[in-house]
């Protein structure tokens, strides 16, 4: 098992029982996630930026058009915080105190560097694709050199990353058990409906069994 | 039609075509997600944190531990942005280039205030409770004077905002269309499935009707 260092920094405060600092909890986190949440700073003011993302053993990466404020943030050097987070199910408890959510979240710091040799480069964009959709990367037509240019690709080694996961039933006080109120939990799923073609798709192309697999897999 | 300022700040660059600042684009964004990322900077890091929350009329409404450092930061009145995201689809394009996703993303900036006047305060958990699941407040105990004092509610005034929304099928470009590759969306749907009774529920207390309700609304 391997852990990340706990600083003041990726410390889980408040309910440190739900708190986890080891790869084998995070990174699944990531790797289920299909967007995460880029935190950054202008002139003191925090900007939070969905997107996609993917993970290449203790790095993360993410990309962009080589010209947005993102991407030349990103690749400054500057401080990044990337957050993650699933949602599992509502918690609704007899008290209106102990409703909460079971969710699953990580939080990751780190710095970015900008990836510019081709072959490591190639190799990411790869890594985007299949995180979107595993067996993508051999169908699709791959990146020619004027769209490598106007991408940016950016690494970011997880220096510092937590997990905090909440998980079971609602946690009423003793003396609330009895009131006559349901309590329980409201489970959310991801789930993908049937897809849909795009309309200038030409005649006789199927959806490709990877597509199939990947939709049988995620709707469990 | 009620529009925000466009600033430097909360301008989308990146396709501009894809950003809206009215508040009929902006607000319904905000009401159907379950939950926020709260940007915010401590000594130049920033940090991204997710949490529930409910709006009512151009304030966003947080909520927390009197203790967490979430809530101190929000109340200090420094700078804060929150980013609200709903994803819809996958987008699978003929080239890797112009794989994306359609979303639905809110940015807000503003300042918060701690909510210290009770009546102000009770009607800001009734607004997380109901944000949560429209009739729970109703049903559910009310919070007692031990934990209105242990839950902090800081109101943040919409200063600025910005949506960006991706919508409908890829867009490969000419030259690709009549590759043999099967290009269409994957559709996202968040579903719920069905209640769990709390393991330590009363016997004959039923899901109440508005759970009911709200399942069928949500499931579409």
């Amino acid at each position: 098992m391997s852990n990340f260092e706990i600083t003041a920094q990726n410390r889980v405060a408040r309910v440190p029982d739900r708190g986890a600092y080891d790869k084998e909890t995070i990174y699944p986190i990531i790797d289920e996630a299909l967007i995460c949440h880029v935190g950054l700073v202008q002139d003191g003011q925090p900007f939070v930026i969905p997107t996609l993302h993917a993970r290449q053993d203790d790095t993360l990466l993410l990309h962009g058009a080589t010209t947005s404020r993102l991407m030349k943030y990103a690749q400054s050097g500057q401080p990044l915080c990337v957050t993650i987070t699933l949602v599992d199910s509502l918690v609704l408890a007899r008290s209106v105190f102990h409703h909460s959510m079971n969710y699953r979240s990580a939080v990751l710091f780190g710095r970015g560097r900008l990836v510019e040799q081709e072959d490591e480069k190639l190799r990411a964009l790869q890594a985007f694709t299949e995180h979107i959709l595993p067996g993508r990367w051999d169908d699709a037509r791959p990146p020619n050199a004027v769209e490598m240019k106007a991408t940016a690709v950016v690494a970011m080694p997880i220096e510092l990353a937590s997990a905090k996961i909440r998980t079971g039933p609602p946690g009423d006080d003793d003396e609330d058990l009895t009131l006559p109120v349901w309590a329980g939990l409201l489970p959310i799923e991801q789930q993908f409906s049937p897809p849909e073609n795009a309309p200038d798709l030409s005649d006789n192309i199927p959806v490709p069994a990877y597509v199939s697999d990947y939709l049988k897999n995620r709707n469990g």
